[in-house]
């Protein structure tokens, strides 16, 4: 058997085979949501690689440049993470210049979060990759239809 | 200070603040199928539960039984996972005696695999618990909005 590759598409490594019967799990909306999620996310993670961002690392530096003074906690619950995972992503993006831990007076167990300038001009260059990303990944929806989607989407987060 | 605990919300480690400003990561229609997927994902990993299933174990049972003597490779196209991933899918049900690996005439490399009954019925009420969880999380949007939802996330993943 000869296999040729090409760059378009990846190859299967076996004969065609008549695709499979996945009504059940089509017919629920969940599995729907986590098929389209997880293709969104490949070229998601790729637009950021060149900025070295992985989506946790982008949305917490994003909420600190768009709330100076957010203490850690704040942005756990905002994020829905765990605290401890909130201070790994601050360990990171301190140590690359990009956020502060200022001090709190009168409170020594908490700190305020500042995107530096460094910071703010890397968020900047995310969220341009981002705005380019999604137009190739929701370039089948409409304007009206993205809304839609998100409007959808909101009310079953809510 | 003092802390109640009710059972019906988690408890804020601090005073409440304000609502930070997540205008950026709103206005993102990935970030915002993220939140959706992530917070469904929660009940319908509990939804499985009491079935020793995780969602991919599920998936893995759900196409076997709707599709006998699939083969593995098959399995992982359909499944967008790599083949690997689906071998050790198989073994653990394979273990439990959900599914079965039986030659292939003819080639020595494939298994065909097919449900036992106790698979079935295993899939079965895995089926019964999604659809009672999909009730729960997509309460708040009716069987239009449902349909619409799923639509728009097929043209997103197609």
């Amino acid at each position: 058997m000869t296999v040729r590759k090409t760059a378009s598409r990846p190859v299967p490594a076996e004969p065609p085979e008549p695709d499979l019967d996945q009504a059940v799990l089509r017919s629920m909306v969940g599995y729907n949501m986590k098929r389209a999620y997880l293709t969104v996310r490949t070229d998601f993670v790729a637009s950021l690689g060149h900025l070295a961002l992985n989506p946790s690392q982008f949305s917490a530096l994003s909420l600190i440049v768009a709330n100076p003074g957010v203490s850690q906690s704040a942005l756990a619950r905002a994020l829905s993470v765990e605290r401890s995972a909130v201070v790994a992503l601050i360990d990171n993006l301190e140590r690359r210049g990009f956020v502060s831990r200022d001090p709190v007076p009168g409170d020594r167990r908490s700190y305020a979060l500042r995107a530096t300038l460094a910071g703010i001009r890397h968020c900047e260059q995310a969220v341009d990759a981002i705005r380019a990303h999604e137009e190739r990944a929701f370039a089948r929806l409409s304007p009206a239809e993205r809304a839609t989607l998100v409007e959808l989407l909101s009310r079953v987060e809510g």
